[in-house]
């Protein structure tokens, strides 16, 4: 082993990827897409097969004192489904590896597995297998999931085209701003552990933050208006990081309009009663499992009115730098704070 | 929740799978095998694909004091190719997650991934995506294999018929003594730092323990051979546990002669400076990541005389007492001590 020492946080989570997949080949002739998208797509004789993996650690992702394990088995599985919708496929398989420590009864691991038979009910999708060991730390869920697309379908991250209209489903933000809430009240609690949480009115930023749900219904409208996506990412970092994802992959740049961000009134609000930026978060915030894409001028028609969608910019060419429009029109280099967690 | 609390330690491994996995349904037509086997199968288009996932996890799988980091990486791959190969398929692609934690540094993690890399390559399996994340306690890593199986080639756990030939690839619990060796030499090391550890005539059960193989030739020879064995499982519990799922999938019982078991003749001598009995370790070591399956008798002679292979007992009917027959002649209840790392 070399001598030197580079810490993780110099390179970032996406530059250690970069670093780490630098030069990797394919042998099999059935892979079709390797690295670098939110799935990997294999040759199924005439579909294609997606396939994707997330993992999930206590401390980081999830903290028990707040996250109930009903939610964290329906999210674990939820956020992997929204990598296969991410590729305008359908998930159909997942395999569950956990990591459990001896403080867990099986009572709470029933709880865990009835979140995650849920959201497999929900969504369609079979659990077909998995790995169950002890854990010396914290619990570890991995989810692997497959999903099917036909390849004239598939939509990829890097096939915008200049001029492209960026969309975004649903509203931003809100999932971090759960966490906020979450936060503040475990330091509550800590300092006064008789005194109820004060939950009322933030009902649908904890749900966004503790139960998410996947974008089945946008692929299923999108295909009903007849509108294929050039180029398509869940929003699991941030918008700004996976607007960038979409910019760097389609060789373009990204302007987004700080006008156009939806953003829940409620979640404005909140965020102004805690000093945060509600910009900065719709932007940087992550976990809303919603889907930012890219489509033609031509289908702007089609979509127009629609209130799950959101045109909140455009893509431009090469070499311009990545911008957010302000409400006073002043451009601002765009950046991806997102989740790093590796800093 | 309920409050009810029972210990995880109460179920075990394999009755906390069967607890949480029953009554597990499958919405997906595609869903050809689920959990049960070495690995899910799932139709696509006229073959089988195979998923499998395995989790490693620090403090529990491996320990770095003394696991090269490079070693690691290829046996986190090879340990998942081999459930493949025990579906009697062909590992086509990989996934992996890893949680690391900040005292690794990048180029602790260039090992891993190295090893990684050089397991795929020699298998020719193409690693395709994965996750990289931060723990806050020790490493984990995760590992989702797809594969391919024609659907008249795969072999299920559940094949075995009454007089089928019990059959083992290789030679058993030179793995478990490799780690026993290791461990010895770390007490040495935490009782005197600046001891040499004594490693020297050990190499076999070292690189059984710390880079294992998977039996892709094994797979090759049969075909060749023109045998398809009946049922098949690959040893990572050890071969008491694997023999008993397969008896116990094949609603079956099982016989296996102490005095056929293949054991390397080093190991054997290790065992009993170690004072450890070479036949316990052969049944319940595990990490052998051999390959146990059944044929029928008629094609005993087809395998007979292969060094790679040993005939080593035979299932017998549904309700007799699965046995280990001594050396002595006498019938002992065979049990899965295995590694139940939930105990």
């Amino acid at each position: 082993m070399s001598e030197t020492r580079t810490e993780l946080k110099e390179l970032g989570e996406f530059g250690l990827i970069d670093h780490l997949t630098n030069g990797i080949n394919h042998c099999q002739a059935s892979t079709v897409l390797g690295i670098g998208d939110d799935a990997a797509a294999i040759d199924a004789n005439g579909q294609l097969l997606l396939l994707s993996t997330d993992m999930l650690c206590e401390g980081v992702h999830f903290n028990l004192m707040y996250a109930p394990l009903k939610h964290l088995g329906y999210k674990a599985i939820v956020s992997n489904l929204s990598d296969i919708y991410a590729m305008n496929g359908t998930p159909t398989q997942v395999v569950v590896s956990l990591a459990l420590s001896n403080r867990f009864s099986v009572e709470a691991v029933n709880e865990l597995y009835a979140g995650m038979r849920k959201a497999c009910d929900l969504y369609e999708v079979d659990l077909v297998g998995g790995d169950t060991t002890s854990s010396m730390a914290g619990l570890v869920i991995n989810v692997a999931v497959t999903g099917l697309v036909n390849e004239a379908d598939m939509v990829k991250r890097s096939g915008a085209k200049k001029g492209d209209l960026l969309v975004v489903s649903g509203d931003l933000g809100s999932a971090y701003m759960g966490l906020q809430i979450l936060e503040r009240e475990k330091e509550v609690f800590k300092a006064a552990p008789s005194a109820q949480p004060q939950f009322e009115g933030f009902d649908y930023m904890l749900e966004r933050q503790l139960k998410p749900e996947a974008r089945k219904d946008v692929i299923e409208l999108l295909a009903q208006m007849e509108v294929k996506p050039s180029a398509m990412i869940d929003i699991s970092d941030g918008l700004a990081s996976e607007a960038l994802h979409i910019a760097k992959q389609s060789k373009l740049s990204v302007k987004i309009y700080e006008d156009k961000l939806p953003i829940d009134p409620k979640t404005v609000e909140t965020a102004q009663e805690f000093n945060l930026d509600a910009t900065t978060i719709a932007l940087s915030g992550g976990e809303d499992y919603e889907l930012l894409f890219t489509i033609s001028q031509e289908d702007y028609d089609k979509i127009k009115g629609n209130p799950s969608l959101t045109v909140i910019g455009y893509m431009d060419e090469e070499g311009i730098e990545n911008s957010l429009i302000t409400r006073s029109g002043q451009a601002i280099e765009l950046t991806a704070q997102g989740w790093n967690h590796l800093a």
